[in-house]
């Protein structure tokens, strides 16, 4: 009889070398963000229902997996609706239960507070390739820290955690949200229709100038002459030198407040100094838009030569937090493309595993003291009994990343310890 | 309007100083059991229900969270059942999960397989006092190996990994089920009702001789000579020198298989050498039954001084593995009480944490210099705005656990650092 043992539609095993790469990755990261002053919470998986349905999360509330209430009758009575079956749901993102946390927990956590998250969250996605429906999301944020010193640390520290597992050669670009409503307003596109002007802006890179264009002024309605200029003007920022950007977008919006000219100065200034000492990039990117609809500042993504999607993402959400504290809070957070990255870096780093092979016949005290002796040299030891053909087996123990063995027999002389043997190329110690 | 911003019921958020805790135990954990060749392997947090209740679970079938098929009518069907509706739950363990998972992947793992499994699973408890809906369990478990090489090895490196956390001093209490079995067939307990003997022995903690004695015979039916003589050879075998306990049990019982009785001497003689070499106590213990029905073999659990509770426990289980897999696989495990062991540490090792504490008229470039400046040596830094009172400001970084200082003014010498200063009692590096 055949036994189905798959994990449910969508989801998947990890299988030890999969994890080691994963778990390099996270400790790389880690690390890191430790040495930034940042420090990891956990919240529960599950949050209650209406959290997660308040609005926060755009589509990915279409993609709850929703928990049934314990304790309903069976069966449900005749014209129960879904919602009054259901009480909690599996988390879609870490930025809902973040902002909970900051809200429940605020008094006694540091002031700023720095946050590092790593952990699943789930979404009901219809399984495609390389999509499942559960995945980790790493976070880092920033939280009560006004100015753009927070932009800046959090740029700072993403790309060290991306060069230090080996993603260095990263470029930074970077836009700003204020920057970008000025320029609609000042274009003469409607407030009302700025969402709507961002998102068709965001397009950019799959339809083009006149894709974009085309889905403005035809399917959004906007005024064609609106659109024309607000097109120019950002058109015109593009690929700017960098000493150049702030003097630019001020002649470009020349309504623009100050402040946010001085922000931009700060962060390409403080950009400039990070990229001269490591292998960094930067551009100003007035087509950057970034999805989520909480942003209030300066946003920013950091690209790869390796893959065309980003990276990381992230910029400033100033009044997120305050949905659940009753009172603003600035914030500024970066999200890592862990499940990306993972997928970038073919294995861990190579370790040195040693096999202890056994004869069946060698007793198992024998054995385990073999092993015990190696492993007080501070090396990683795997006890095998001997079996099947010795090739074979020693062929085997290589695929599964064993690096050496010492063959323990039933015969050996006891007063000396069998000489360790390489196996296929020599081990890296 | 206050608003409401706690966690579900029953669950809770980890701050950042439990966090260090766990993360140190679980760093500390890990490492060892690496050493041992163990490898860390990740299953899905959502099961098929149908799994989930394939009765492997015993009591902890009745607490799971249930997930809502997606793409349900609303309102529900007049005559649903529940189990129409629910197709996916939450894990309650990570054993059902591990059995899946070797029978879908075994032919990419070595063999024998040894598995390092750490996360959450959930239960639907009434929520009390310090259990909560959401916890963590730490599993080890070495598949495919059938002699007793398995036990040994991971008494070895659970009590090594336990006093790796500072659990060290920790005793190790040991019994056989198929010892048990034949105890109570020598008794003259019908072989139907062992189960309910083994249930009934292993209150003897709680309810004493005379309740399990009262409890077997009036409550469970029990014939009361059949028990009298049980129980008396039960205690006959307490607190025996660990020399005479391979020849007590065999004359205990007659009938007792020799290789039974050759395991358990190989077991003893392996455990005084690994007992010598570390502060490591062992004694057999014919009272320790274990809770869940599916072991086969040696069982044993580990206790500490610090609390009257055990910290790990497991044994051997040869027939689980074969429910998924289709045929038989010789396996042993060990279950770390991992909440248990956080709750008994206090804190994770002090960190050396120094704050770049600036001065609002700083320039962010500035302040974010000295930060990389002190980072380079090595150090965790993180930058904090001056602000209030100096002393209460000092003293909240202390209570951040922030163990020194430097003061950043603008009016400052830019040649020159300013001095580190120690918080409180002068940091540990």
């Amino acid at each position: 009889m055949k036994i189905d043992n798959s994990p449910p539609r969508g989801t998947r095993d990890l299988l030890p070398t999969t994890v080691a790469v994963r778990d390099h990755v996270l400790s790389a990261i880690t690390e890191v963000y430790h040495r930034y002053g940042y420090q990891r919470i956990e919240t529960p998986a599950l949050e209650d229902i209406t959290r997660l349905t308040g609005g926060q999360g755009g589509e990915n509330e279409k993609l709850i997996f929703k928990v049934l209430r314990r304790g309903l009758g069976d069966p449900v009575e005749a014209g129960t609706s879904l919602s009054e079956l259901v009480d909690l749901g599996l988390r879609f993102d870490l930025t809902v239960p973040l902002t909970r946390f900051y809200g429940n927990n605020h008094a006694a956590l540091p002031l700023p507070f720095r946050s590092f998250q790593i952990g699943p969250v789930w979404r009901a996605e219809r399984p495609q390739k390389g999509r499942y429906r559960q995945f980790y999301q790493c976070d880092i944020d920033l939280i009560g820290e006004a100015s753009v010193l927070a932009e800046v640390e959090l740029i700072e520290a993403t790309t060290e955690a991306l060069a230090t597992v080996g993603l260095s050669g990263t470029t930074v670009r970077l836009s700003d949200r204020r920057f970008l409503s000025a320029l609609a307003r000042s274009a003469g596109i409607p407030e009302g229709a700025w969402d709507g002007f961002f998102i068709g802006l965001d397009k950019l890179d799959k339809i083009g100038w006149d894709g974009v264009r085309t889905e403005l002024v035809e399917q959004r309605g906007l005024p064609a002459s609106a659109v024309t200029t607000a097109l120019e003007k950002i058109a015109g920022l593009q690929g700017l030198d960098a000493t150049k950007v702030a003097d630019a977008i001020a002649s470009t919006v020349p309504t623009l407040d100050e402040g946010i000219i001085q922000d931009l100065a700060t962060t390409t200034g403080c950009l400039d100094q990070i990229a001269t000492a490591r292998e960094l990039r930067w551009e100003f990117d007035p087509t950057l838009v970034r999805g989520m609809g909480y942003y209030t500042g300066q946003i920013f993504e950091i690209s790869h030569p390796s893959t065309s999607s980003s990276v990381a993402g992230g910029g400033r959400y100033d009044r997120l937090i305050g949905r659940s504290l009753g009172k603003d809070v600035p914030a500024c957070g970066f999200s890592i493309g862990f499940e990306r990255i993972v997928d970038l870096l073919e294995q861990a780093p190579r370790r040195d595993v040693v096999a202890v092979l056994y004869e069946a016949e060698v007793p198992v005290a024998d054995a385990l003291a073999m092993a015990r002796e190696v492993r007080a040299e501070g090396r990683t030891v795997t006890v095998i009994r001997r079996a099947g053909k010795f090739g074979a087996q020693l062929r085997r123990l290589e695929t599964w990343g064993i690096t050496s063995f010492v063959h323990l027999r039933a015969d050996r002389d006891p007063h000396s310890r069998p000489e360790e043997r390489p196996l296929g190329q020599q081990p890296q110690t």
